[in-house]
Parts: structure tokens; sequence; C-alpha cells
């Protein structure tokens, strides 16, 4: 099956925003066994949208849509898509009503235009949006389907596995194949050496399709395998499993969706462990991400973003000599760090982060990038010491991981 | 002029690789005055580049190509282009002679198949590569331009300004336009609410073009005004940005690309105030987006994630009954959290948030979305009350900026 992808919005023209639904839906597609053969995208622009589309609807069998789906006069895909095969548009009252419904619920104030979000053009098929107001739909036109889904990437990251591609399945059957989905997600290579680890797996043989997505500092494998037995398939993806881990080995974190503070929540809510948290560098980056997690609480005692010199004394018990002698940022202070804030917090566990972010305050002995991240449980006190060479958001978000990383394999029993 | 741009590369299609050259080439053609009217990708397939290349043309004055240079045999751009317009190859000695001449410099092994990279299209203009072996080229047909230059971003990122541009101008002289652009961010006001209010605006009339970006949770307005004037520019600018001042006011926080936290930063700096944060619903955002700045150690002393009542007791001094009293959640604890870090932080500022950031947790009287934020000077504390209806890590975020704007309004003078 040949999909096309319209990407619709003038900040796509002007270049505000680079288009990254694309390339998503596109892996999306290729993991399913899909080929993507033209991507476009066009600004807000009623006739341009119609002609593209026909187009686009030359040479696949289906197109995907998104963006121009706002309640503001600017967006105008559904209009140009009813339009575009001379369609009436009417509103559906069912998506009106739960419209309505999330304004109360989000204390949001109800104004007229917002209604737009439930018209859709007569035949098509409402795809809920389970993370916004606009909803999306499918049309199938001339034996063709023309998918209209929201360009917010939180929505389509959403709406794209869990609404477009069902229906795809549903109305291009393919011979009755199963498929398993898995996957690995790792921490601590760069991209090209998880690339060239891999290099030597033959997948294809294997019947294992493999996507590859780096989300800053994570690198995420996501496995397809593809039979027409569920013991085949399920055999298929072990071996390619099993290949994945001997290469990647200890930089693998977590084998599911769940990020790295949700896997470490588990552990901690099943240990029954508290954890305070102390933090130079990471600026509370830590503590926000594990209290990402709802119910975090339980475990959560306290965070403090001990920044000055003044702060690591008074608030952890971190001598000023120890900081006059090593630094603020050393292997002494991170310990002390997390040793101090697990006692005064009375909790199981202590983590701490040190460390220079830059863009300044680098020297020759500790340039932008050096980073101690420390954790103890009151019997032992682990540090570890890392170069990172990012800018300062990068910096952060790196060590903050570098941080959860080592709880996590405190957690497992891996140091 | 309309720009049609052309990303090639299997690399795209499979979805391995974003393309952020379409993006680059928007922005650059944008700030030139000329309008992107469509952007494509498509892979490296002989017969599909040629086709997409003719009918981009039906619309645009030039076709900009990147991608498909590459000495291997998958990159076949080059005879494709010359295949589309029926045109013979040559080989260009004087390119050829160059790039025998570099990879002698660079230590690199010639090979014949990079003899490739120095043929081109009969009636191309060459376009040299400051920064790789890629040559690209121009071909002027039909009175009309097909560009094609290298894929590789550090090489479209030099070879668009200093080669392509300048041949645009040469082909396609204009009227000096003069543009100005003028980002204004605003926070408080739905999407929907923006819209409407700036609905009677006739933006046309002015010259002045808008676009609507909402960035949970805030919402930006980029404005572009053009002229033959860079007066008359100026002027239109002025008028539409009145305009928006009238109607969105005081939900208006900067008129410029800076952040919340940067407008904060460069405030805090001024009047040489320090700050510190006591957090609860917002976990460590606050902390994590005031330590996003460069430099923000001059002013953030520390920031404490007080998630549990007995942080809250010890660390702020919090008096217990008033927790017992009126709840974690309350407009005396925030008050109180805020004077508490402030005091003990012996900071200018005292900067607090608490709230019930769900998904659990929430009360009939209390629901999820309850937010307190407080800001103390020492002599005043304001504390404001919120509802939202978020999920969790937008609740977070909301009650993040909520504080950070309390905080820049006290700074401006406006509370």
């Amino acid at each position: 099956m040949k999909i096309g992808i319209l990407t619709i919005g003038n900040e796509l023209m002007n270049g505000r925003i680079a288009d990254t639904n694309s390339s998503f839906i596109a892996r999306e597609m290729n993991l399913q066994g899909w080929q993507v053969e033209t991507m476009m995208s066009v600004g807000d622009d009623f006739e341009t949208i119609k002609t593209r589309l026909h187009y686009l609807l030359t040479f696949t069998d289906a197109v995907i849509c998104t963006g121009g789906l706002g309640p503001t006069a600017d967006d105008i895909t559904t209009a140009a898509v009813a339009k575009a095969f001379d369609l009436p548009l009417y509103t559906d009252e069912k998506v009106l009503a739960c419209l309505k419904e999330l304004f109360i619920r989000f204390n949001l104030r109800w104004t007229d235009n917002n209604a737009k979000q439930a018209v859709f053009p007569q035949g098509a098929e409402v795809i809920p949006n389970p993370v916004g107001t606009a909803a999306g739909f499918v049309l199938p036109v001339q034996e063709k389907l023309v998918f209209v889904i929201p360009g917010v990437p939180s929505e389509t990251y959403r709406m794209l596995p869990e609404g477009v591609i069902p229906v795809l399945r549903r109305y291009f059957p393919q011979p009755v194949r199963h498929s398993i989905k898995q996957t690995i997600k790792s921490f601590g290579l760069g991209e090209g050496t998880v690339d060239q680890r891999l290099a030597d797996v033959n997948f294809d043989a294997l019947g294992v399709s493999v996507g590859f997505y780096p989300v800053f500092p994570e690198n995420h494998l996501v496995l397809i395998a593809r039979s027409d037995s569920l013991e085949q398939a399920e055999k298929n993806m072990q071996k390619a499993v099993d290949e994945v881990t001997a290469r990647l080995s200890d930089s693998i974190f977590g084998y599911s969706e769940k990020t790295l503070e949700e896997i470490i929540a588990e552990a901690l809510t099943e240990k029954r462990l508290t954890i305070a948290v102390a933090e130079s560098c990471t600026g509370g980056l830590i503590a926000n991400r594990l209290t990402d997690v709802p119910g975090s609480s339980v475990y959560f005692e306290r965070g403090l973003v001990t920044y000055s010199n003044e702060a690591k004394i008074q608030l952890l018990g971190v001598p000023p000599e120890i900081i006059k002698q090593h630094g603020a940022v050393s292997e002494e202070t991170a310990r002390l760090m997390a040793e101090g804030v697990r006692r005064i917090a009375k909790t199981a566990l202590g983590l701490s982060s040190t460390g220079i972010a830059g863009p300044t305050g680098g020297s020759k002995e500790k340039p932008v990038g050096t980073v101690y991240v420390a954790l103890t449980d009151g019997a032992q006190t682990i540090c570890r010491h890392y170069a990172y060479r990012w800018d300062r958001k990068r910096n952060k978000l790196v060590s903050s991981e570098a941080a959860l990383f080592l709880l996590k394999n405190y957690l497992q029993g891996k140091v």
C-alpha cells in the first residue's frame, strides 16, 4: 500500500516550525510495512490544499493530512477537504456535546468559533482525540482514504497509532499476519554507536523490521516481528531482542514504552523505598522528572536545588572546607550532597548532582559538561563522573538522565 | 516569486531522518520576501524525482532540490533532473580537477565513482560547495530555475545563502521590499479568546501578516510587515502592535523571541535581586526553568521541592497547625512557603507553588488542578489562586508559568 502525507500550516511554509509529523508518520508506516511515496507540506490555503490532495491521491491509496484543525479562522483544512470532493459539511452533535463538556471540565470559556471543531465533511468517520479538542476524521473517497488529524505533535503521536492505523488495517486488510511490537530503550551510547553495534544483525532474515528513534539523550529502538503464525512472530522477536540485548547490554534500561522515571517509580513503590534529591547543575530537573509520575508523593520526600555554596552548607551539611578544597563540582561534594539530603530528609535513598552546565563556569581542569552524580542508601555511596559536551539545556538533561540511570541500576541490583 | 522545495532521500521516506532543510530554506526565503508554495519529499527514485519536479514547476518559479548528490549508486538526483528535461550529462573538468585536489588535500583515496560528483546536466551553472565534495548546480528551464544542492544540512546551510539566493536575485530582480518581523507572546488567554479579540483588526489593510502559534501554555503571535520603504513597514508594524497590545493587554509578557524565564533573568540581574523558590505541585519545574538561563547562579540562590508536609515544616518553617487547619494546598500555606524560603535563603524574593497536579489527590472542595502561587519581597506577599483542568504534566507546566508570570509582573511593577 502506498501512502501520501500532507502536512498543512503557514507555520511550516514560513519555516517557523520544522515538520516533525511527516517523519513520525513515515516511521510508523514503515514499521507497518507500508510505503510512504511522497510527503508534502502546504500553507493554510483553500485552493492549494484541494489541489495538492487530489494530486497525492493520483498515486497513493491513502493520504494522511495533519494540521489546520484549530478553532481559529486561519485553520481551514476540514472545509478544504470537503470542497475537494464537493461534500457538504455537517455538525456532529455528539462531538459538539463532548467538546462543550471538555470546556466545562477544563474551566475554559466557550466561544462559538469552537463549534467549528465539531464540523466534518459528509461521509466522514470521526477519529477521537484523546488528548485535545480537535477530533480528526477519515473520509473514504474513490476507493481511497483521506485522513485528517491535528498537527500538534503530541496529538498526532497518539491519534496515528490509536485512530489512523486501525482504520487503514480495516480498509486494506492484509493477509492474516500477526505482528508484535517491542520497544527497547537505552542510554549511554551515541546514536552512531548503536547503529554500528547493530550493523551485523540481519533483522530482515528474522522477519523483523527496526525503527530507530533517538530521543535525546536516549535511543529508542522499535522492533516489529510479522509472521503468519503468532508463535513464529514471537520466536522471531525473541531472537531479535536477544541480538540487540547482546550488543547494547548494560545501556538498555527498558523493554517497554515506560519512561525511565516510571520504571524507577515502580521499583521504589514495590520496594517501599523513599528518596530525597539534592541538585546543583540539574537545577530541579531530577525532582521535576521524578514528580512527573502520578503518585510520586509516596516515595518522593523532597528535592533541594542547592545552587549556591551557602545552600549546600546550610541545607545539606556539606563542610565549607570540602567545597574550598575540592570545589562544589567534585566527587567529594557530590557524595556529601547525597548523604546530607538522605540524612536530613530521613529517606532510604539520597541522590545528587553537581556539575557545570555551561556555557560559562568551566575551567581547564573542569570544563563545561563536567558532572558528578551520587547515590547513597546509608550503607554505601556510589558516585559517577561524566564529561558531556552539549549546550546548557542538554547538559542538564543528560545529567538528570545519568542520575536517574544510576538510581535505576541500583534498584535493579546492578551496581 | 513562488518557490517549491523538493528534498530527496530514502532516509526521509522511512522516517529515519526528519527533514530540517525544508524548514531552513523556507525561513530564508521568507526573509527575502519570497513565498514557499509547496514542500515535497521523495525517495531516491528516478521516475518519482522526475515526475514530482515537473509537477512543482507547474505552479512555481523556482524549485530548490536537496539531497542525492553523493558518490554512491543510490544517489541519482543529477541524472534524474537531466532526464526530466531530456538533457545530456557532461563532466565539468574544472570541478573534477578541484575534486581530485580535495581528495589529495584531505588524504582520501580516490575511487572512480567519485567522478560522478563532477557530472552535470548540459546548460547547468555550477554552484560551488565550500564545505564538502558535492557541488550543486542551477538549471534554467522554461523560464524557471531548478536548483540542486546537497542534502547534508551543514552544506545546505552554507550553499543556500552563498550560492542559491544570489542566483535567484539575478534571475528575478525585485523591487526592493523591506520586511520587519515582530513576535508577541502572551499567557492566560485561551487560543480561541486570542483569536476572537483580534478578529476585528484588519491586518491586511496594514500590510501585516499574522501567524498564531500556541505553545502550551503560551500563545505566540508573529507579525510580519512588508513595504517598499522601511519607514512605512515600521509604521505599519507599530500600528499592528498597538492594536494587538490594546486587545491582549495584560496577558502579553514579551515582544521578542525571549522566553519568560529569560525576561525574568534580565529583570532580576538588572535590579540585582536574588530569589529562592519553594515548590510543591510544580515539583522542581520552576527551579528547572529559572536555571535553564545561562548565568542564573547570579540570582537563583536555591529551590526547595517540599513535597511532604514534613519538608514544608522542617525546611520552610510552615507551622504544622496551619497545614492541619487550611491544608497543604491553601493560600495560607502558599504564602508561608514563599515567606519561609525567602527568610531562610536570605534572598530578596521568595516564590512558591502548592496545588494538586493530579490525576489523584483531588476533593470536591479542592479538585485536581487547584493551584496557589505566592510571591514575597518581605514587605508584601501576593498570592494567586487558579483552577486548572489539564493532565498532570500540563497542570505542572501551567502552574510554573503562573508563578513565573506573577514574578515577571512584580518585576515590571505591574502588581
